[in-house]
Formats: structure tokens, C-alpha cells, sequence
């Protein structure tokens, strides 16, 4: 680049007002969010920028909604499954039976959207009840991506966990579900006992993860919908995090 | 909800077939991404399910340009922004003075945008020397959503810390950039030294950041545009990732 070119760069770089063009953001509480910076706050979500939140804000409701039914999350779930896919290739097993991939259940192996869609898209405070009556119909259907990455996983020769949120008196209902929708020879199904319950899901699922280690696990690869499926301690070597909008465990 | 309400909700479950109503995408490399998928290769590289990357897959140039160059940067940004001094404002500083926030520099505090610009967005590989030659010209804009964020952490008391990839050589035009684009009274500028060289991002941000611990400072947050801003260890109470899908750095 010669200095003419330079000289027009500094220029452009001086000029660079559009960035302030509009009027900057007021954003006082997650309940007052312009539905025009809607995406954006669906970007926070995603990045884990927007810390805990209780429910998608209003103004972004009808946001959520569009999202979750159109094309955008499936197309947004199926890179993820691809990207992982192409990392679980990537992998050089051992091949000795510990090499592990670990799943959560809920938006991640299985979708909850017939459920959601029901209620407004997270526009409610969730509802133990309620979301508890629709596991007992393990009626969840197998989210695509994660359905191929998971056969894939196990043709590759992962051995795989099933770590959940979901607590022990859940059990059959949510093997049966798994069943039905498809999914088969997971390892271990691991959910909350008596002695999990109340724990936030970052240690309960950090310990879980760290008792794998200690059998001699090596845990390559987590995917979950939730940042608290996939940090903590004992983390995989790759984390894939799954889009979810609708709600936030911590 | 009523019986009749559930075995719609079955039925709906159960033809759910929506979700797979599009063949399943084949993602071979990041060279080959559909450019409808573009959206979600950027969440993917914003939530770190990417992995490493080389370059912006050549079908989303175009996208990524007017990603950056339109609103919805600016948007992404400034609901960072908030939502970073959101957080901040819900500290209880002890006020000794060791309350502390640390920053990246490049699409952190400054904006390289008419580098980048210049050079296609992402689509040509790095070049170190043209990228020396932009940081001697100290011209690159001030982030309006850092640069807000930066000025009401001071306010607020919190001592800032900014920690950049730039190395030694390049203190003078840096300072020079940090001052004429607004930025003042940070309390020290790290930037790689002779033994940082050559050294994984997130290895020698986080041994910076453990020495600040040392120290005696209690991290409360961290803005970055990488992943290797914000990971590694002595992370800070909450890191918020600014969106930049131009480059990776490891």
C-alpha cells in the first residue's frame, strides 16, 4: 500500500462517525430491550454476556418465537452439529473404551419446542409443574443435529454420557423418551439424586464430568444448550454450546 | 392445561417434522459453508464452537462486511456494552483501589475497522507488516460501546487494566492511539514482552492476569473480542466477548 492509500485510510479512519450514527443504547433492565436490538440480546445470550437472566424480555418475545420455528435455529443447531462432528474427527481414540463425549438432554439431544411453543416461547417463568407433566409424555422429539452427531459419535467409537438436569424420579420417563425418539447404547444415564438436588448445574454437572476422570474417562467433547452444562471443572477439551433463547439455567 | 391441550400437544410433538424439513447440512470444511449459513457460522464463532480458524470462509465476505459495516455490529456491541456496565454497577467496590477491569485493545478499545475494511474483511490472511505499518499510523477509532463502558467504570472507581497482544515495540503508537481516541488514566498497559513472544494468547493473558491477583487486585471483569481474552485461568468474575468475526486469535 503506498502513502496515497494510506493517506485515504487515515482519512476514512478519522471519518468513522458512522459507529456513532445512532444514538447510543439505553438499556436499563433486560425487561425494557428496543425489539430492533432483539438479536443482540440473543447474541448475549449465546456468548454467555448476559449473565442470569429470568425470562426473554417482552418487546422480544414474538423474536424468540420467530427464531425458534423458522429456519435460523435449525440452521444455527446444524452448524454446531457439524462443527463437532468434524472435531470428533478429528480425534485420535485410544480406542480402550474411555475415550467420552457427554450430552445433556433437554434442547440438546432432545427438543422441548412443542412444549415451549405451548407456553409463549420463555415469555413465563418456567414452571416446574407444568414442564414436569410434559417429560412424563416423553413426547420430546430428537433435535436433528444432535440425533446425526450422536449415531456418528458412537460409529466413531465415543462412549457416551448423558448428563442431565432432570432428577432420578425422572428416569424411565426420560429413557423411554430417548427411546422412542430414536437414541440408543449411551453408557450411563446420569440425574440429579437426592444429594444433587438444590446444587446450581455447573457443580452438580462439574462433579459429575470429574467422577468420569477419576474412572479413567477422557472426556473430548460436551455439547449442551446451556453454559452451565459445559464450564466449570473437569471440561471437556472442546465445548460445543448449543443455541437456546427460551430460558437459562444457572 | 386439559387433557384435550396435551394430545395436541402430542400430535404436535409427534409431527414435528419441521425441524427436519431441510436436508441436513454438509459442513466438509469452513470453506465450503452455504452462504445462507453465514449467520450461523458468525454465532458459531462467537460462542467459541468453531474452534480455530484461519480465515472467513470466502462465501461470507460479503456477509461479514456488512455485518460489520451496518447496524448490526454497532447493535451487538452496545448491548455488550450495557450489559457489561450493568454488571459493573452491581459490584460492591471495596475501594482500596485493587477493584479492578481489564481490557483488550484491538476491537476492544479500538477499532481497526478501516484496516480491516481496506483489506476485504477478514478474507486475506493476516499480514503482520501491514497490520505494523496501520498501528504506527495510532489512527484506529475508539469502540463508542467500550469507550462509554471504559469512562463509567473510572467513575464508578474501578482500576482499569489494559492487556493487549501488541508487543513492546509497539507501546509508543499505542499510547499515542489509546490518547488521541480519548482513552486515559488506565494503570498500566501490558503488552508482550521478549519472554511473551511466541506464547498462546490465552497463556500469556492469563499469566498477566494472575499477576494482578498477586498483586493483590480482584478481577470483576474482563472485555475481550477473543475467547483467548477471556478463558485460561485468574478469569474474572464475568468476561463479556465483543463480537469480532473478522480473525481469530488462539
Amino acid at each position: 500500500m503506498d502513502s496515497g492509500a494510506w493517506l485515504l485510510f487515515l482519512l476514512s479512519a478519522s471519518t468513522i462517525g458512522h459507529l456513532r450514527s445512532e444514538p447510543m443504547l439505553r438499556l436499563p433492565s433486560e425487561k425494557e430491550i428496543p425489539s430492533d436490538y432483539c438479536d443482540s440480546w440473543r447474541l448475549a445470550v449465546e456468548t454467555n454476556n448476559a449473565g442470569a437472566w429470568e425470562r426473554v424480555p417482552p418487546s422480544c418475545v414474538g423474536f424468540v418465537a420467530e427464531y425458534m420455528s423458522g429456519k435460523r435455529y435449525r440452521r444455527d443447531c446444524d452448524v454446531v452439529g457439524k462443527l463437532s462432528s468434524a472435531f470428533a474427527r478429528s480425534v485420535e481414540l485410544v480406542g480402550d473404551g474411555r475415550d467420552a463425549w457427554v450430552f445433556d438432554i433437554d434442547e440438546t439431544l432432545l427438543s422441548n419446542l412443542p412444549y415451549y411453543q405451548e407456553i409463549g416461547f420463555g415469555f413465563e417463568l418456567f414452571n416446574e409443574t407444568s414442564f414436569d407433566n410434559w417429560v412424563k409424555l416423553a413426547a420430546a422429539p430428537a433435535l436433528p443435529s444432535s440425533f446425526s452427531l450422536y449415531n456418528e459419535l458412537q460409529e466413531l467409537g465415543f462412549t457416551v454420557f448423558l448428563l442431565t438436569g432432570r432428577s432420578e424420579y425422572q428416569r424411565n420417563a426420560t429413557e423411554t423418551n430417548l427411546l422412542l425418539s430414536g437414541y440408543k447404547n449411551w453408557e450411563r444415564l446420569f440425574l440429579r439424586g437426592s444429594s444433587d438436588q438444590g446444587k446450581p448445574a455447573s457443580t452438580y454437572k462439574s462433579e459429575k464430568r470429574a467422577e468420569l476422570e477419576s474412572e479413567g474417562y477422557r472426556i473430548h467433547g460436551n455439547s449442551g444448550d446451556q453454559w452451565s452444562d459445559l464450564g466449570g471443572y473437569a471440561v471437556a477439551a472442546r465445548s460445543f454450546k448449543i443455541p437456546n433463547p427460551m430460558y437459562y439455567i444457572p
